[in-house]
């Protein structure tokens, strides 16, 4: 049985089924993968859930088709952590994108997904991707006008992902976004991790003029409640292709146009947490 | 430590802290309410999650208000189930009420929740609520055109609360409603239960002209993510009284009337659940 037990004395228990098939220690982190009952693969660092194949399309449909369709004409994404490949699946689905970086700073979270998590990081090696194992505090630090969706699929704000949550790599992210551009971070559970869900919020809304929450279930995650906040200058969260937006619902799991609309109507609590009453 | 694994193999993990506060076996069930380190006081049925002090607002807010701001005014509601008095508390922060009949088939249930949950149960004594501790689908069968919003807060479809899914006693509960009736049940999960989720909505659609799905996060029910089903056949979900809206939406940790849209923009895999596709 695997647990994950968050600070507040609660978390997710997962049935393990045989050995661990991966298991090596980074530079960074644990990265291991098991074999669960109910929920197929499984992703943890140190310990800590990252993704499972039967519920992985929750995170990835949110934090990726939210802002792609927000965006009139997607081309140069840049995907910062998501090493297992499930958000460069989801941006390679808009038929505007020419390019996705992917800048994720531990290569073996991507050898390992590309082994064991086959359906999430199948497109890994799409002509469209380049790949940068690389810390993406500095790989943003040169980067001017040059993106027009960012989405940040870091871990939490702790071990490896804790310099993502500045205000220094904000910036930097800003600029380098072009005209119009829209960055996405996780933004963890405005139920289980409150204060580290209002922090974010704080430090976002020094960088962006828009700064809105917007929440959905990850079933495998602390509550199982999740949250992304949409940030830009010179946007705002509404579908801009309704065209490309349908073609995108037809494939999707999870994501349709009314969906769209509804993830921005958040609780009152989240309201308040984001606003920092 | 407390854990509920679905049969899908996966589930949550609660730590618990010192002695049960309460156990006690009923006619039906085990009844047993314990503290936890992070949710408050936890009850449970035959070892099945059924309500926590920090997380029930989630559930009862959106069994409640829903379909309490749909209708027009609500004056006589019945509550199915919900011997812990979540959702009887939520109906009469409404002040069109003038009757709530609470029909809970275990007075253990009361009993425990009265003494241990007394944030959840503390409005039960209200002179405007009458408690019937009854099986509802005896209760049910000699109401004629009565209540304006009948909330079914059962448990899943086995255990005492196995009868609460046939067409009998939904016919009933049809017959049971004044012109413009609503009727809310929570329909179980439609990730961790998909099997039941689809079978109570082909349920309700042989009994309902209106039958939508509506979803939210309940972090300690299977996987997180839970549904209701908004029924009726003269009215529909819109807010109908924007000032007792309103009115709840200052007063709620969660509802509001952007919201009371959002919940009904369900991703695909639940519409296609609901439709039987």
């Amino acid at each position: 049985m695997y647990q994950e037990i968050t600070p507040n004395g609660y978390g997710i228990a997962i049935e393990t089924v045989g050995e661990k098939l991966y298991s090596k220690q980074s530079e960074f982190q644990k990265v291991e993968i098991f074999k669960s009952k109910g929920l197929g693969n499984v992703l943890t660092l140190d310990d800590l859930m990252m993704t499972t194949t039967e519920d992985e399309f929750f995170y990835h449909e949110m934090i990726t088709h939210i802002p792609m369709n927000s965006h009139p004409n997607p081309k140069n994404v840049l995907v910062i952590g998501g090493g297992d490949g499930g958000t460069v699946r989801e941006v390679l689905k808009h038929d505007t994108v020419q390019s996705v970086d992917l800048c994720e700073i531990d290569g073996l979270v991507i050898e390992a997904s590309k082994e064991f998590l086959p359906t999430i990081a199948g497109k890994l090696d799409d002509p469209r991707v380049n790949i940068y194992v690389e810390d993406a505090i500095e790989f943003i630090k040169d980067k001017k006008d040059c993106y027009d969706v960012i989405l940040i699929d870091s871990t939490d704000p702790m071990g490896p992902g804790v310099g993502l949550f500045t205000v220094d790599f904000y910036t930097n992210i800003k600029n380098s976004l072009k005209k119009g551009g829209i960055v996405v971070p996780q933004s963890e559970s405005p139920f289980a991790q409150k204060k580290e869900f209002k922090n974010t919020y704080i430090l976002l809304n020094k960088v962006f003029d828009t700064v809105l929450p917007y929440t959905g279930p990850v079933p495998t995650y602390p509550s199982g409640y999740w949250s992304w906040a949409f940030c830009t200058n010179d946007n705002d969260n509404s579908i801009k292709d309704m065209k490309r937006a349908k073609k995108i619902e037809e494939g999707a799991k999870l994501y349709n146009t009314e969906l769209h609309k509804g993830v921005f109507c958040v609780p009152n609590f989240v309201r308040k947490l984001a606003n920092n009453e």
